[in-house]
């Protein structure tokens, strides 16, 4: 019978510390993704050193796309064809132990390790975007007035693909140490459970225009975790 | 009158895209810091490539701590003393806009660029793992089981002192075109607020022993965003 969590990519990609916590599997892989919406990204400055810039990101089927200006040094060197890192944290839970050192957190994340490609054809680019509002808020895309070229052209889209991504999720109590389990002390855990609060609309809304649709439909969904 | 905001402490520690979000005054950094509980560490690999890892850390003065077991990469290759990246990213809102282009985030970032060296005094190390149990649920340290020597000698510590820190802050609406503020559509922000869940004991809990103080107050106190 084969792993439901999958087999690793690639020995870089393959999870040495918990590896009973690896997933590599697409269909542990993409939940993640798509229950997130900011990464870290990590990319080796021009000086040799790592940098790491929270961003906006989305999925579609087997990439993960980022955009910026494309004045922006993350995009202007994840474009050169060098290595990069996306980095997704879902934290769900703090983790209390009888013994301080076994204190930890429930966690699900994803590492995506690779080379971006620049995604040029407007047309594609177009649909792109409006997947990246629709991440933050589904429908609204359909709302908003839609990109024009300029902004198109203003804007750099990269495309990195899933083939080295592993998922590490952690869930459940506390392992103390045998020793500590009768001691009376509470352990247990504190699940974080964000929500979101009212929308405010801002001063310039013109009288008459309502909380729209994807914005009801949104707050009614009660979104999952970041 | 000297800027709130502080001045870069280095030119690959300024910002600049949207240089009017950065912050470099400590007054602006420690509190992102202190609010958050899991960074994004970035390292570069024996490969070249970079790598980013989420982590627990806390702050003490002026310095950030991370800490590992001895055998994982992120440490092996942090403890050496090269260039790595400590990243903290707090979400607090969607922003909605006429345009599908100007959607946005509110966000609070801090970047901590720097070498690290190793806390090897155990009586230091025994404070500061403290310092981290303390910053998941305050006054817990006081109530667990200490750390045992061999506990302290299992787990590396990593100072990185905070001399590069850059924060950078979006508050506010959104920023449309002025062609586009006349538009009948809604725009406004919706918050992320997360609230802590109800505390589940584990099956292990010994008869008698209740919800301590420290998990009472912070349920209490209605921890801020993460």
């Amino acid at each position: 019978m084969s792993d439901p969590n999958g087999a690793p990519p690639s020995p870089r990609a393959t999870v040495k510390r918990h590896p009973e916590r690896a997933g590599y599997d697409r269909a542990v892989v993409d939940p993640i993704l798509d229950e997130g919406y900011v990464c870290h990204f990590g990319f080796v400055g021009a000086d040799g050193a790592p940098y790491v810039i929270p961003t906006l990101y989305a999925r579609l089927g087997e990439t993960v796309y980022v955009h910026g200006s494309p004045a922006s040094r993350l995009i202007r060197i994840a474009k050169s064809g060098v290595d990069v890192c996306l980095t997704v944290t879902l934290v769900d839970a703090f983790v209390l132990a009888r013994s301080a050192f076994d204190h930890t957190m429930n966690y699900r994340s994803v590492v995506v390790l690779g080379r971006a490609t620049e995604v040029s054809d407007l047309d594609e680019k177009s649909r792109l975007f409006d997947l990246f509002v629709d991440k933050l808020v589904p429908g609204r895309s359909a709302e908003a007035r839609p990109a024009n070229e300029k902004e198109l052209r203003a804007t750099t889209l990269l495309a990195l693909p899933l083939d080295e991504a592993t998922a590490k999720v952690r869930t459940g109590f506390c392992v103390d140490e045998p020793e500590d389990v009768d001691l009376p002390v509470w352990a247990g855990i504190i699940p974080l459970e964000p929500r979101w609060g009212v929308p405010q609309p801002d001063d310039l809304v013109r009288r008459g225009v309502a909380l729209p649709p994807s914005v009801e439909n949104f707050r009614r969904a009660g979104r999952p975790s970041p």
